[in-house]
């Protein structure tokens, strides 16, 4: 079945990219960008934000276990370090669609791959908003991938959850409980998983431990991430998503709109100032098998309730906030993973639609 | 005292980036790429390769230490795992002066980011060669950044050491022993150091826990990636200059040159088959502060020998090395990180001129 016919009809015309260029003449607007042209790239690098100088001291001496090979090394832990600091990486074009960079925040357990190529091979929603003429910023943090990681329990204050196959392949809903088997062959994905299964293990190869006790440091860099680049669009994801609100909140004026992919939960509205956030247009997207009828106490249902609530509140408050639930759209069987779902691409075509609408595209 | 001219007039007429333009007509041949033109980029995204599929079994539930506001969890860290896949990060243009990939492998504590944006906001090695016309490939290995580490001891084998900023200040020679305190104010490197010292802190933001326990795998990998890219150009540093030497020997009709800076030794040449990577170019570029007079029996004066070593054999054998070393070029106070150094450009392009000379730029 395309689900690009589908996503096109069942979604409101105001939403859909057919309907939206449907009304511009070919000769009174530049061109838009199409998604598999060469891009025009005005620059590409990479930096740091955040963390904070750190001195251990009175930590004894280890017997550090330094390789098979090798005798066991006594070493000094102590020192200076930094700690807590965010990776940020961009694509910057020539001539881009919107003053306002796009920034990806990914969930806990990942880093910005989660927004580079899928693990099957097609791109990804880095290469798709390049592609709709945006200048795509990813971070790693966390205390993930780039963001460095410091020693724990010391520095770190906890140890990471290193989540084993059957973990995600449950909690990131590509199959039901008990679905897994280590045996590639003798998995049992949802059937209408849009999740490119077959790449399962390959899509594990980019999950990183996953550590609770960086949350603060990341928000406090996420902050002097929106403060160095100016008024942005962020786009987040799961773990992301509630330090996507918070950054809303503690900076109405640096977010130009907020885009929330499967938040993993929002703030308790009687506890923020939805007034203040008024004019931040919020886009919040929800996939399939979210156990909605059949796991109603389940902690998908959860975030989901919660992040309803928000969402609820925020309109009552006189915000502006679109929530879509694909299934209801016709588009069942996207994951917790949307951004490598095969349907990927149209999402990515329907979220910078709304950023067009928006004026932010 | 502008080092380009020093460069320029310094290094042998062959390779200087002004000796090879000023031949060149401009109407008999494609124009080529300036430094910061606009890049024509057909596509940018990544991937993983390598690692395999791992189950621990028989460890002990863990009495993990969830956070500090939380109470202790009791986890089952037993299951299903990927261990030892290297990340791959690529730009790819539409118009590469060159069939062959040019891929960056970084050294022991580092990730790709150290060929991105240097640490005082230059452009990096990433965006030099790109400018120059190469698809680059950037990756993370060793377990570090983005190729992710397994539970430790478990399935690591080892822990990884946190180096200290003092660790780092002296050993990547940016001021002599001694000359770090915590206070940036108070630090005293080399006068000449070409390092943007004043930057230090924030290079530390990119350095990650170093471990000695992936290079088998990181070896491993490394072959398969040039299997999947074919015949490409290594461009290695420091630890990964003996991961170079060595993928250079296991497949030497996958290598189209080894870019040796600053690395960590090479193999003994008496246990190796030298005439087998014969038709391969080398070349090998240190910097300066490398003890090798005040300091011999140091640990770079041996890696520095035991490279020289190889070198000589190399060329003995009929193979093609080109050894620089920069201050016997009038280039003076280079760190070991070079591609961060304040002449990094010019060293790029002093490599990229060199890889013209070879039919590879």
């Amino acid at each position: 079945m395309d689900r690009r016919v589908l996503l096109a009809s069942a979604v409101p015309a105001a939403l859909t990219t057919a309907a939206l260029n449907s009304g511009t003449p070919a000769t009174a607007a530049p061109r838009r960008p199409r998604a598999d042209d060469v891009l025009q790239v005005r620059d590409i690098g990479s930096f740091h934000v955040g963390g904070r100088a750190v001195t251990l001291t009175g930590a004894p001496l280890r017997d550090a276990f330094a390789g098979p090979d090798q005798p066991p090394a006594v070493i000094d832990p102590n020192g200076d370090f930094e700690v807590g600091q965010v990776y940020v990486q961009y694509c910057a074009l020539a001539r881009p669609v919107s003053p306002h960079p796009l920034v990806m925040w990914h969930g806990g357990g990942l880093t910005g791959v989660c927004f580079e190529t899928t693990p099957d091979g097609r791109p990804g929603w880095q290469r798709d908003f390049l592609g709709h003429g945006h200048d795509v910023y990813l971070t790693d943090a966390l205390a993930g991938g780039r963001a460095p990681f410091a020693r724990y329990p010391e520095l770190s204050g906890a140890e990471p959850r290193f989540r084993t196959k059957r973990e995600l392949w449950e909690l990131f809903r590509f199959g039901p409980a008990g679905s897994y088997t280590t045996e590639p062959g003798h998995r049992a994905p949802h059937p209408d998983t849009l999740f490119p299964t077959a790449s399962f293990d390959t899509f594990v190869k980019q999950v990183v431990p996953r550590f609770t006790t960086y949350t603060e440091a990341t928000q406090h860099a996420y902050g002097a991430l929106l403060d160095r680049l100016g008024t942005s669009v962020v786009l987040t994801h799961s773990a992301a998503g509630p330090l996507g609100f918070a950054a809303t909140l503690a900076a109405p004026h640096r977010v130009a709109a907020h885009v929330a992919v499967e938040p993993s939960g929002a703030p308790d509205p009687d506890t923020v100032d939805l007034a203040s956030i008024r004019h931040v247009p919020h886009l919040i997207v929800w996939g399939d098998h979210l156990g909605l009828d059949d796991d109603p106490g389940g902690s998908w249902a959860n975030l989901y309730s919660s992040t309803r609530r928000f969402h609820d509140a925020l309109l009552a408050a006189g915000g502006q906030s679109t929530w879509i639930d694909l299934p209801d759209h016709g588009v069942t069987g996207n994951s917790h993973m949307i951004m490598m779902d095969r349907n990927s691409r149209d999402v990515a075509d329907l979220i910078a639609s709304w950023l067009r609408r928006h004026g932010l595209g």
